[in-house]
């Protein structure tokens, strides 16, 4: 059946053998007991424990027609607006869990978007990707099995395209042609939650032309395929979670992102969903990137309470939560947090079908890049704020093992406490929260990065903004025209996706 | 039947023998042919068009269950999401037709409000305010009127409540209780399209205590019953219109805001749908704001679209239409406008029911709030990067009275001009319509006052985010308590309206 | 003497026979009693009246070297920091007496822009265009004349040079040498006070090539020289002047900008600066912009002093003036405000010396540039700020001509009144100075294109800055190479004017 | 003499018996060995070693009329805008030497701050105050001292006044008089450098009255006194430095902050220069902050050209360096930078003199506290751009110890690599200068915090404004009152220390 307990999560990544994965120069070859990985594994359970909690139980199951069960949310695919308004309100909900990214969004989009490429790819008389992709989702869902989703490739120059580039492997591409199927070689980079699950989904990350044909591939293997490394990278603050402590770095869940390289690998033709269709990727990248650029409003609006409830609470501690100012801030908090959320809903209720069959309903383009184009800013900005009300004490407090050292223990409780209704561990414990969370790589950078950057929203909005029609509007009311007798609302353009 | 062509609506209030309005100094006997007021009857006339036009027909109509027939969608009551996102992709449709506010949102969102509340109010046993309503909403529906919401009070001393006035009359207030009616007295300020419409629905502006019971009072009557005086407002620019010419200030739509002064005014029993009580006054300004707040989603996107098609087109009468920096103040501007109408959907979207019947549904009052706390500072920002676009000529074109002047008409044709495919008449309109519409009182003070200063948004949001949620919040995951039960996804409150 | 009183300037700009000034399509003989430049003129005498007043008497006057007297400030040459500081500081202090532009800066900053470019033509051996400007500026002191500055040409299609527009008169250039002088043809827009100064100063406006050699010109002629016309450009709200009213337009100083046509002018030799020297015409505008652009620090913030204590005015004439959010507020203000000052004060003060003898000294380029580019953006935030203390009045406040019709003027006083301390009268007024200055071209859209676009300032601002050090300082840093030896402190650039 | 090398400051401070300093919970005996404190050491020389290095050697020495000799600047009291000047290049300059806060700005602060306050006492008759501060003075200098400043106390219940605390050491005060001296109690929080100095001055963090007499107290002490223990704060990244390495976390400097802990330490009468002079507490916080607003504009400015040159850097490394929105954020991170530093100097160029002397120049109030605000909220922004331009490999990059492992090595070497030029250490090494400048507590909390929380500036910005002036200007303007006499250019009040 399709729905896993995090129990049963936890035990089916714990041994993996062939998987490759080091964490600061090291094979680490349990990742649910890596100080280093265990927030990451912790964060992907919540997704499956979800399910069961009370709280969210509703949110986090739907019926999948393709398997006649209830399924895992994230490994459904989207058949209404309610289905994308329903992601965006489980992301935010299981912020609120986790604390942070739980990292199995972006397979979830690359399921979503698979459905369609491969369905249009179908029309046009390619049936078998379509084919292979539908027993993929089927097994997948069946098997409640958690994935990653890889799309961005390490690029080299970015001002090349892959084939012309100084290093052949620096876009994922295909080496060899077998009969039972192809051998790939490259690396992906950025890759969120790369060490913690079952399978990765690989999708090319750019629009191709004839000669990137090679570069043209998508497909599905297990994480423990022979070929593949991964290497986890670094983020703000890691090092505190091999401390053994249980206050400044231990008990938080964290994602993490790894660099997941292909040396070679070998990939079962069932398991490819795009071959050599190199018209095909722009269309794929725009898909996936708008599905994921729409799931931001959800899971960073969600950190954004808590950054919302740390700053209220360390207000209260320090008795200003009453303060004009304090006030002030705090609600301008609540006001920048919610506009993303807004634009978020509006992506998915505002949404339209692509394809037919159990999938294929795709958000707004325009709004879900609106939606990120506003993480992009926001949270830089939420995040200023919090430290404001927190107080200088967020770049200074002393650490947990000055609290448990028995020679000073008494000193840090006497003036680390502030209200004396709070105590100095509590004080500590939230400062600690806020930093974690408020200054964090997946509150800060991935908010500015994570499914394109900025400057890929902008190209996207100029693209689908129509201007001309804007224009035209502006002429009929200056009198240099007649009124335009489009019927259209929004002077926006279709999407490639869309044409 | 409940659709008035807009000359018929011109028709209509072309006289009005009682009605005194005052322009600048002077009685002015027919609306439509005041120079000053006449934009303002255009774009009041172009919601009663919109009902014919082949773009807008099917947004602008809608079937009402009270009377049996389709009536203009601006006298309609609001029954689901659909209708709460037709209002906002109306408005913005509209804005396109117009350039400017077309006046008709305030009676719109007073008869959805009134609706709810005297609703509220049959329940608990005072039934014969609904009872009124009912009446007077299907008479205004088949007539198809123009109507005036009043609610902003001239307030004498912000600080202090009706009451506590030195000036009695600076909220309107019931000064005589008759068999027949009641007698009310005092003024309404910043009332939109006052002088073109044919009735005027009151509406109290704040909440209320016991003390304040006489000013607590809601009814309707027509533009010109005795006692009833319109004061026109100035606004920027407004003596152009005087001069005319037919670029300068004439062709374009305006609206207009007055001064609605009550001098003791009758209103019989049957246009009354809230007495003395003051309980009901607090929810019903809370119901009011939030659906207005929720429209400029519309109106102001829509200004926002002409703003941009107003700098793209005179980026290429200049030939930098395709420079990188002026495409990304153009791609900048997409986006501040697509983020207003973003929230409004989300808050149409995500509305709630308020009371059963053929009317009662409400938006989401937080993301309402948001949509307008947006709209109190992205026009500025879009005007700013317009002017940029458009050159320093926007502060000092000559008038169109030198284009005309045969001495040196060729002189600024010759000097107007950039890219020669556009002439400098081309020029000079477009400039003045982006003079006209990006610094207007409509794009620029409206927008940070019209349904509420940017303070009562944050209050609201203050009080609809539950900061006591967000704080459990944080202190699950800083190990400082259990995880909340709450089943909400949003952390935020019920508003007064709905508990 | 240096000096003359303001009565002096305004008797000797009454009549000038020959100079064609046109004002919405028509000619003025005498601009000191037309009622839409009047307001100019009186703003442009302040600058000679500051000399003469108590207050500003010390700052107005400065000692010239060159003529052995005291002379009016805006007529005289910088050698040192010291100079720079009271320009912009008399700036601040004359836009409290006039809260409006006061049109003689230009001319003063091409003064001095003339004094540095044709010092290093001599040096280079080229003497007669200094021996030219010496005399000339000995006379403008003597005579204590009024000048314009005339930099902005009409430009064209503006991505082409000067020499490759289709309209070869799209820059101002010589026609024809003479004997006696040059005949010049073409045309500046955008220029201050144009239609109010006894002479214009003419100079290029961009960098040429040898190409463009006719364009590099350099002049100075009464405005009253055959074949000179102005074509007076209007201004928001210019027509309010008109109305013979004495609050809604007419008591405040304006300024204007107008088009000054050359239609084949004479110059005689002795009054030409610069001739056929492109290669010098680049520098030019470095440095008159650069000039331009500190100045802007000064009367910028010399408004917002105005829009601050207006909006400072109006809270206490409804009694919210000590609310915490009007306090955060009115505090933002002046943030804002004191920003741009302060990087005038810089630029000043770290200025640097360009040329010898009675002049040459010169701002500070990156702090000139930073100035104006706070400029573009802060007024427009600043002004945001000053509607949203003032309340939607702003927008809607009746006309004077209401408040003196006997009929309706005691419904204007009772209901317009806040505070009982205050009158409707003096609200009024506020509010009309709130808005004629706030929404005022000179106070928005001359902030964003004086003294150059913001893209202008960026592409000074990346050119001045030494990324290539800062890139070594960082590179030092990472352990990637050695520290570099630079002594510099701020990683700036020489500027091409410093070279 | 009063210049010491670096090395002979890191001999000095090597072994002090008494010094109780703890980091994360233990003992630290040498902090020139911490791996933990070694970063901070070093930051702490460079203030040292300028005074002997070629490019700074003239900014980081001065002459000292107090001991007749050249000291260090850090040392020095200011007598003119010139010294004010040169301390804010001398901390820009600094900082590129350093990538981090030095750290010895707050003892210096503290010097020029005493010597006005203990003047002022000794011109009220309390002369020994004054002649204990000139003999300690000559004394630092002549030993050339390390000091740190602590004034912010740990404050307890931020609404109530010292002597209102429940925890009535939550502010430091003598708790006994002796004839030698007195005893202190309490704790000094965020003490920048707190473990390695020599010296601490303590003085008070707030104004006071009469009952918190006893909390009005400042003097100085060694740091190893009996009763004293620093704690050692946390801060972003901290464990990083106790790996090993070389790349990611070991080689930059860095401040650290503490929190210094008075268990009833004695003072000698001739190190204490306040005592319970409560009515000077207010004035000494106002000048010392000032003081501190100030130097921001140097240390952070300083930081921006570090994380600009970073940025720069890795844009070049993957060939996007001259891509038009690049270099749109490039100069708009200049433009932030080169604000915040215009202010600083405006702040020291328009200083003003408090008191005769050796010292007693003071900087501009208003300009002092326009810097910090503006460092309250440009560096988030600059790193915010700075995110942008790296890519997301800011936050998912491997470890030092993946680019070392030779399994691995080649992949890492491999895929890390962008444009051939450069290699993958290159890239690596640059990307964590970037983390571990942009994203450190020292350029965002502390850049908000340091000197005063933001409402702390805009408090003392509202006083100094003169509301009042500035209100009057608008009347004049309105006709609603005469021009202020006033000859004050700006309207700015005086602030209390120049009462």
């Amino acid at each position: 059946m399709g729905l896993r307990t995090g129990e049963q999560y936890v035990e089916g990544i714990k041994y993996r053998q062939h998987a490759a994965i080091y964490v600061m120069g090291k094979r680490v070859t349990d990742v649910t007991t890596s100080p280093f990985l265990k927030p990451s594994v912790l964060a992907f359970k919540a997704t499956f424990d979800a399910a069961f909690e009370e709280d969210t139980r509703e949110l986090a199951r739907t019926y999948s027609p393709i398997i006649g069960e209830e399924v895992n949310r994230f490994n459904s695919l989207h058949t209404g607006p309610q289905d994308l308004v329903a992601k965006v309100k489980l992301l935010r909900k299981l912020s609120h869990k986790t604390g942070a990214c739980f990292q199995r969004c972006v397979g979830w989009d690359a399921l979503n978007t698979l459905y369609i490429v491969t369905k249009k790819l179908a029309e046009k008389g390619k049936k078998a990707y379509h084919d292979n992709f539908m027993k993929y989702v089927a097994d997948v869902q069946r098997k409640d099995l958690a994935l990653a989703g890889a799309m961005t490739d390490v690029k080299g120059v970015r001002t090349l395209r892959p084939s012309e580039q100084p290093n052949p492997d620096a876009y994922v591409h295909v080496v060899e042609e077998r009969d039972d199927g192809i051998i790939v070689r490259g690396a992906k980079a950025n890759i969120t939650g790369a060490a913690v699950v079952d399978e990765v989904i690989v999708m090319p990350t750019r629009a191709m032309t004839e000669k990137d044909e090679a570069y043209a591939v998508s497909f599905a293997i297990p994480l423990d395929s022979p070929g593949v490394k991964v290497i986890v990278g670094r983020q703000l603050n890691d090092a505190r979670r091999l401390e053994g402590g249980d206050i400044d770095g231990l008990p938080y869940m964290f994602n993490h992102e790894g660099l997941i390289v292909f040396e070679d690998v070998f990939v079962p033709w069932e398991r490819v969903f795009l071959y050599r269709d190199w018209r095909e990727a722009g269309v794929l990248v725009e898909i996936f990137s708008s599905y994921h650029r729409q799931g931001y409003a959800g899971c960073k609006s969600g950190l954004g309470d808590v950054v919302i409830g740390a700053a209220y609470n360390l207000a209260k501690q320090i008795g200003i939560a009453d303060k004009p100012h304090v006030q002030e801030k705090l609600t301008e908090m609540v006001f920048l947090n919610e506009t993303m959320y807004s634009a978020g809903l509006a992506a998915s209720w505002e949404g339209r079908k692509l394809a037919d069959g159990p999938g294929g309903f795709w958000v707004n383009p325009m709004f879900a890049n609106v939606t990120k184009h506003l993480v992009t800013r926001f949270p830089y900005e939420i995040a200023r704020l919090s430290h404001d009300i927190a107080g200088g004490i967020l770049g200074t407090a002393p650490s947990e093992f000055d609290l448990k050292n028995p020679e000073i223990r008494q000193l840090v409780e006497k003036y680390l406490q502030g209200v004396p209704e709070f105590t100095a561990e509590a004080r500590l414990r939230m400062i600690r929260l806020l930093e974690n969370v408020s200054i964090s790589a997946g509150y800060l950078i991935e908010s500015v990065h994570g499914a394109g950057s900025p400057q890929a929203q902008r190209i996207s909005m100029q693209r689908l903004y129509d201007f001309e029609i804007a224009e035209s509007i502006a002429k009929y009311l200056a009198r240099l025209g007649a009124r335009p007798a489009d019927k259209r609302v929004e002077p926006h353009k279709k999407s490639d996706a869309e044409r």
